[in-house]
């Protein structure tokens, strides 16, 4: 970014949605991390690092309380500092990942000061003026942002990757699917009460829950956000169905999930039955997804492997298998399937940083 | 049993199908059970006692490598004997527990031998002389048997309880379920194969899993029976596809699952669609399971509280929660549910127990 428009920008703290259309970005950006020490902070940091990210700098921001801790990128140590009004000075590219509430504070900060945002919350998502991307499905949409684009919640996106070239092979008319989400979605809190908690089971000790508000230890629970009485729907049953018809430009496609917390620490799964217009064969149905990007095949009949968490995690494909017809809609539309993805790397940082590696000249 | 029936049944050790239709029990009959050494096996006896069943005996049969073991039975101390060929004599019910191997071999010789069966395993769930029952669905069914009574398989069981209340309040047309099935469902040495690789894991330490094909630690997996090509569903949705349609008479039901075994230790739970034929309203559906046998409600929606494994474990209630249209089907016939049930008491001994109460006089 040039310091006019560097100026243009700064000028007016609440103008991200004035800023002129499709900003790119430099091809060595600086870069900053809102959130640096979360359990997707560290996981944006490792992708960087892993992927060859070629940025210029790197400013690692997070609360107050994080300040002066470090963490190593590239075999320096960095320092973190408080998150400010002024931390964005300077940055091009700025990867938030600190929850909706200082998403919706510093971003248009960020923003207006000329950076790019890509925004893990779920605080702009749904704005008409901020794009939703899966670079898999609508990379395009990016082009059209102004200051922030958003990332999706991690089911849509681990949902949307093997969904859209399904949904191109023959058009996609309803979803139906229950989710098996790992406690990584609910932050490194949540894991560690995973761990400690069935550690303090298997030692028959009393283990008092404080981050989640189920026992969790080999239990599982409704999603853990409040549900609207006048849907039935729980908060991230709602944002995954939302979110995926603005990923996929479907504005009618019809989805119902019920959405799980299972004991897994850091890949979702999701079993779900895809109702095509029309019926569909499935020997199409696996060349579709095998030739998508993004989506490996894990479907072996024989040997009984199909996706799991175990092999999901630390990796940056959604897995697919159980590739089936629903036995029970006779019509041939209806096909089931079974996906796990790492929900810190392609439910969140993964695709943040990939989101961000397109907006490179 | 009078000694010349029980003659009579022993002239002829495969004419279990000949035996006069519908024998109750006597009003203190004399029990074994199969498999006393199983997790079922355990839990038979355990219902057995917490029930008050009125039994004159008990006699507890297993493998030749569990004689000679106790177990403790209303503070008597009974030794397990070796299951064979002689082990039924004066035995008028047979509670099995072992497999299906087991049950083809020793049901029918358990049954000539006068006993009525219940049997545990799949060896004759679909066997169309045997009847196969839940006794809040279709306890009648048992009037016809020829000495043996096929227990469900556990999904079947604890979809099946609230479905039959639905069911009766407006026909269902199709269920598409995703499973969340315990440990205990593949035995006792599955659910210590759980404790002690997540111990393990916890500790760093490699576990090499000998029971279930895959880690089970912080995991997930597709249920480990064999999927057929053909249909692409493996062995354990088959069983819950058809049993069902058995169970609830409806040869017709249109069943579509996907089952998945999780990191929990006794109770599945289940995610289900239930389409009716016609609109139904929600009001109707809480009611009509309000007042369902079997079924408790637990659909706290300003608490976050729904059915969990933790509070399933241990009772024999089915409890569902969650209840809401299915946002993917605008014509208001799809109900959204979620259920769980203890694998081990109404999945399995409890409902083999129920059974037989009903057989009583």
């Amino acid at each position: 970014m040039s310091p006019d428009q560097h100026f243009a920008a700064a000028a007016d703290l609440s103008a991200h949605t004035r800023l002129p259309a499709s900003p790119r970005l430099p091809a060595n950006p600086a870069v900053a991390i809102v959130g640096a020490t979360g359990a997707v902070g560290v996981e944006l940091l490792a992708c960087l690092e892993d992927r060859g990210f070629p940025l210029s700098s790197l400013r690692l921001l997070a609360s107050p309380r994080s300040a002066g801790k470090t963490a190593v990128f590239r075999d320096r140590t960095l320092a973190i500092e408080a998150l400010g009004e002024n931390s964005f000075a300077g940055i091009d590219l700025a990867l938030f990942s600190a929850g909706s509430g200082i998403s919706r504070q510093y971003a248009p900060i960020a923003a207006a000061a000329g950076a790019v945002v890509v925004d893990n919350s779920s605080a702009f998502r749904m704005d008409d003026a901020v794009p939703l991307v899966v670079p898999e499905v609508n990379q395009a949409a990016s082009e059209g942002h102004r200051g922030i684009i958003a990332n999706p919640n991690c089911v849509a996106i681990i949902a949307a990757v093997p969904l859209w070239p399904l949904h191109r092979l023959s058009p996609i008319a309803r979803v139906i699917a229950s989710t098996y989400q790992a406690a990584s979605g609910a932050g490194a809190a949540a894991m560690e009460e995973l761990r400690a908690s069935t550690a303090a089971y298997l030692e028959g000790r009393h283990y008092a829950n404080t981050v989640l508000a189920h026992p969790y230890a080999f239990n599982l629970f409704s999603h853990d956000t409040a549900v609207d009485p006048a849907t039935g729907s729980n908060g991230e049953e709602a944002k995954v169905m939302q979110e995926l018809r603005k990923i996929m430009a479907l504005p009618d496609l019809r989805v119902g999930i019920t959405c799980v917390r299972v004991p897994v620490l850091r890949a979702h799964s999701i079993a779900m039955t895809v109702e095509f217009e029309r019926p569909v064969g499935l020997d199409e149905v696996r060349a579709a997804l095998s030739a998508a990007p993004g989506v490996r095949l894990v479907d072996d009949v024989a040997g009984n492997h199909f996706p799991m968490p175990r092999e999901a995690s630390g990796q940056g494909d959604v897995l697919v298998g159980r590739i089936r017809h629903d036995a029970s809609d006779p019509s041939g539309r209806s096909v089931m399937l079974f996906v796990a993805g790492d929900q810190l790397l392609k439910g969140a940082a993964l695709n943040a940083v990939q989101i961000a590696e397109r907006l490179l000249p």
